[in-house]
C-alpha cells in the first residue's frame, strides 16, 4: 500500500510518501511543495493543485492523509491553510483517490505511542521507523510522513481509518 | 464589462452576474450552488469548482468579485468559508479571470454610501440599482450581487480596484 501523507499550508505543503508491506514502512521520498510570496493567492493555490496533482500520478498513492479540519490555532493560520488544503482536498478527488483525516491527537499516539508525545519525540519516531539516517528536514516534511505512518498503522491494526467526511 | 460577484461558502455559494455599460448595471442573473451535507467535503469543492467553471463559460465575466479574505468572524465559519473560497479562486485561476477583492466595508460604502449601512439597507440598494422588481433572494446571492456592483463602481469610479494579492 502507497500511502502519501500531507502537512497541508500555502507557502510550504510539506509531502511524504511511504509504503506498507506486512507492517514494515518504507519511505518513498519526502519534500515541500513551496509556493512564491510575491504571488496572488490563487496563483498559489493553483500551483499546489498541479505539484499534488504530480505527485499522485508519479506515486500512484492507494490513499492520502491529511489532518483533520482544525479549529484551535490562530484564525489567520486557519484561514491561509485552510485554502491550501482545499488545493489539497480538490486534487485528491480530480484524481479519485481516498482521503482520510487524522487528529494531532491519533498522530501522536500512532507513532509515538501516546498523545501528548512531543515534536522531537514524534520526529526521532518518523527516522525510527522508517529507518533513516537523519531527521527529515524540514518539519512540514517530517510532520507529513508521521501523518502518513498514522495511516498505515490504523489501516493494518484494523483499526476503523477515519475516511474524510463533511464536518460542515 | 460583465462582472461576477461571488458570497463564498461550501452549503451555499451565492452568485451574481451583472453588466455595467456606462455606469448603468444591468442583471444578468443571479442564483446560489448548493453542495449537499451529506458528501465529503473534497466532493462538494469539487462541485464549487465544477459549477464556477460552468458560470465563467457561459458568461464570460471580465472580473470575478469576492469578499478579502476575513479574519473576524467565529474561526470555524471562516475555516469552512476558507475552504469555498479556494475552490472558487481556483476556478478563476484555472480559466484566467481576474479577480478583485473588497472588505465589507467598501462593498457597504460603494453601494449604500457609507460603511455602516445595515444588510437591508444594502440589499435594498442592490434592488434598486439594479431596478429589480424583489429583493433577491436567497441572502447569499443579493451580497454576492453587492460585490459585483462595488467592482463596477471602484472601476467606473477609477478607484483602485483592489486586484487580489497574497496577503500571506
Amino acid at each position: 500500500m502507497v500511502i502519501l501523507g500531507i502537512d497541508p499550508g500555502v507557502a510550504t505543503v510539506g509531502f511524504g510518501i511511504i509504503t506498507e508491506t506486512n507492517g514494515v514502512h518504507k519511505l518513498q521520498r519526502y519534500g515541500v511543495i513551496t509556493t512564491p510570496s510575491n504571488q496572488r493567492l490563487s496563483y498559489r493555490l493553483k500551483q499546489i493543485n498541479n505539484d499534488m496533482t504530480e505527485l499522485i500520478k508519479t506515486f500512484k498513492p492507494d490513499a492520502i492523509a491529511v489532518e483533520e479540519l482544525f479549529f484551535n490555532t490562530n484564525q489567520k493560520t486557519a484561514v491561509v491553510v485552510s485554502h491550501g488544503r482545499a488545493a489539497i482536498l480538490l486534487a485528491a478527488e480530480e484524481n479519485g483517490i481516498p482521503m482520510y483525516e487524522y487528529t494531532p491527537l491519533q498522530v501522536k499516539k500512532a507513532i509515538a505511542g501516546y498523545g501528548r508525545a512531543t515534536k522531537k519525540q514524534v520526529t526521532d519516531m518518523v527516522k525510527r521507523l522508517l529507518e533513516l539516517e537523519v531527521i527529515p528536514k524540514p518539519d512540514d516534511a517530517a510532520d507529513a510522513l508521521a501523518i502518513a505512518i498514522c495511516h498505515a498503522r490504523f489501516t493494518k491494526s484494523r483499526l476503523n481509518p477515519k475516511s474524510e467526511k463533511s464536518t460542515i
